[in-house]
């Protein structure tokens, strides 16, 4: 799809007898190549790590949320400093989420419930009826509690793009309204429904807002798929979503992990083949194949930096925990095929000393090889989609994993 | 001076009628141009900034803490990783303490009452008499409990020493017995004399242990020139070093920040010029001049980065506390005047909101800057020494302060 707005999505190779493809996306603040992995910057910030390190790793694009920085430091001042790119100091592409997703998850175990496999699923896990939400959905839009101060706020699908476009990242969400495994179906046939009619209030309010604001770089609005493990929900949700005049779209909300790929393929065959579709928080080294092999280009998922918060880092053959005592003499790297600044530059002693001392440099140099690591999967990933090898690349990949 | 073993301190230009001068020590390890600021690494690792970062911000050499690394990851293992330049992934000149002021300092309010305005010292920062000490000295060495697990330690001249040929830094201390401020006359007059007779057995552990290790890098060991406050003893302590086979001294220990110019004069002029002369735990902006002015080389200190992770950065005119509601909209650099990657990349507003938001990038960032202001300052006095500049360097810095 081209665009006069500055925002386009261009079509590379698609793969055989699958949904995947290789693809560019254009934005006036660079360019993003498909399949991509989205480092998530919640406040602003990847936690632990300076903008022109997630660069130098390889990163083209950052994810901030709108609920996070709406309320901290205000989208005000996100507004002032130029948008949170400039705000950040990273200067290249980036999206926010609408703010859906965390007014409804935040204070009610709910994202413990949302993508998880199911037979784990502990009643206490369930929202318990007679808990104190700290979120109220209605028709017209979501009342929630700040997680800070306790304050009430309101988000509407006006309200969420008049933030994000105060945060000015160049992807933007439609609000949606982001259900459990644990609703009805009853109740996700009305939220799929809801989210339909959010999505065209957005739509509205975007361009109102877009034809405002002369001069300044556009922002592409992306559709959010809901309709939890329900294929007829799905597909109906994308087919709604398809016909609006979306730049992009979302595939959101709840799922069982091991119906990664069916879900995405039932919203990728529904959706336009010339618009990017972006996967919401899913990207774990073992997701990412079945999605980009039924046909999502994009991920975002804050797993790999809050794994190595807690000294979990990602090898080719497992995940593994650095604190762990066998590591005190280890004098290798962390995975001795990766080419990140810490495995080229410090031992898994050296982490194992930083994480039992509780140095911040830990979380900085596990989170750098983290990332590192899923963004040059996605990068091989690519590559291999070009060179017709995706296949022998997954089996390789995921044969070694244990 | 001159060195066969890889260590070698060579004069520059000298200050007219001041003892300040230029030099560059030669390491194993690399060059340090003096005067120079030594940024502390105390546990091996700056807080919060990689040593790739210190590199580009003009550090030039590290400080580490034997007693921590001895504690914690413990020597055996920072000696398999090949001494501690290489276990940080550093690489450059490092140099550790003997672990004498920390055995002594931690758990009874010592820290407090080392360095300061005398007028400020209240009452319940003296050392009570019947509280629980953390260590106990005598004359052959130091017993002290961890501070990490409550195990009891000791630490000798002869343990320090080989402590540090464990660690590996280029430079390392005579282990010295560090008193207080409110230490009696009698006391110094004695801890002094220990001192030296631990010196003695330094240098004596020092060579037999250096003369066993054929092959690796030279350490420099520099003796500790104790006396606190009193010119007699400051004197005699120094003289009493400078007739050993140091390779350069430290002044250490309990002084007044106003004589700090002073007490630095009395002892450079008692020791030999042609050895460099390290002001242990000195290093505020404030402190420098008239320490150079007085004969110091080289200096470290935590101020800095403790400072900054505390949200207090240095700028011309005065330092300030970023997390001050003032700067929530200051989308101005912390110091125009600075070229340090957070001056030329951030602004106060994102770093206020960092702090605010709890973030780790707050404490990179701000410690990046304060490191990078204390090591200019050192390089414009340095430059300021070889063109004859200095005092108006001086009088422009320290008449801007307020």
């Amino acid at each position: 799809m081209e665009s006069a707005r500055g925002f386009a999505f261009e079509l590379g190779h698609r793969m055989e007898g699958a949904l995947g493809r290789t693809g560019v996306i254009r934005t006036p603040h660079g360019e993003i190549a498909t399949p991509a992995f989205t480092p998530v910057g919640t406040k602003a910030t990847v936690k632990a790590v300076l903008p022109e390190t997630m660069r130098d790793l390889g990163a083209q694009v950052i994810l901030a949320n709108a609920y996070h920085l709406y309320l901290q430091p205000g989208a005000d001042i996100v507004e002032a400093a130029g948008g949170v790119a400039a705000f950040m100091g990273w200067g290249g592409p980036t999206i926010t989420d609408s703010g859906g997703f965390q007014v409804l998850s935040l204070g009610v175990g709910f994202k413990k419930i949302l993508a998880m496999e199911t037979s784990t699923v502990r009643s206490d896990d369930v929202i318990a009826p007679g808990k104190d939400r700290l979120a109220h959905v209605d028709d017209d839009g979501v009342t929630f509690k700040s997680h800070l101060d306790g304050s009430m706020h309101r988000f509407s699908p006006e309200i969420s793009m008049q933030v994000q476009h105060q945060l000015g990242a160049d992807i933007i969400f439609a609000f949606d309204e982001c259900t459990t495994l644990l609703n009805t179906r009853e109740y996700q046939e009305l939220s799929v429904e809801r989210t339909r009619l959010w999505a065209e209030r957005c739509i509205a309010e975007h361009e109102r807002l877009t034809s405002q604001r002369v001069g300044r770089p556009y922002q592409a609005l992306f559709g959010v798929v809901q309709g939890a493990q329900y294929e007829d929900l799905r597909r109906r949700a994308a087919r709604g979503l398809a016909g609006l005049p979306f730049d992009g779209f979302g595939i959101g909300g709840a799922l069982e992990k091991d119906q990664l790929g069916t879900i995405v393929r039932w919203v990728a065959e529904e959706l336009p083949e010339d618009r990017p579709r972006h996967l919401l928080g899913i990207g774990e080294p073992t997701d990412v194949f079945v999605a980009v092999e039924n046909g999502a280009d994009t991920f975002d998922c804050v797993a790999p930096s809050r794994n190595a918060r807690n000294g979990t880092v990602y090898h080719p053959e497992r995940k593994f925990h650095l604190t762990n005592g066998r590591y005190r003499r280890d004098f290798g790297p962390i995975d001795d095929t990766c080419d990140c600044y810490t495995c080229t530059h410090h031992t898994r002693a050296y982490l194992h000393h930083l994480f039992k001392a509780k140095e911040m440099l830990a979380s900085t140099l596990a989170t750098i090889h983290n990332e590192r690591y899923i963004v040059r999967l996605l990068d091989r990933i690519r590559h291999s989609i070009v060179d017709d090898t995706f296949t022998d690349l997954r089996d390789e990949v995921l044969g070694r994993a244990r």
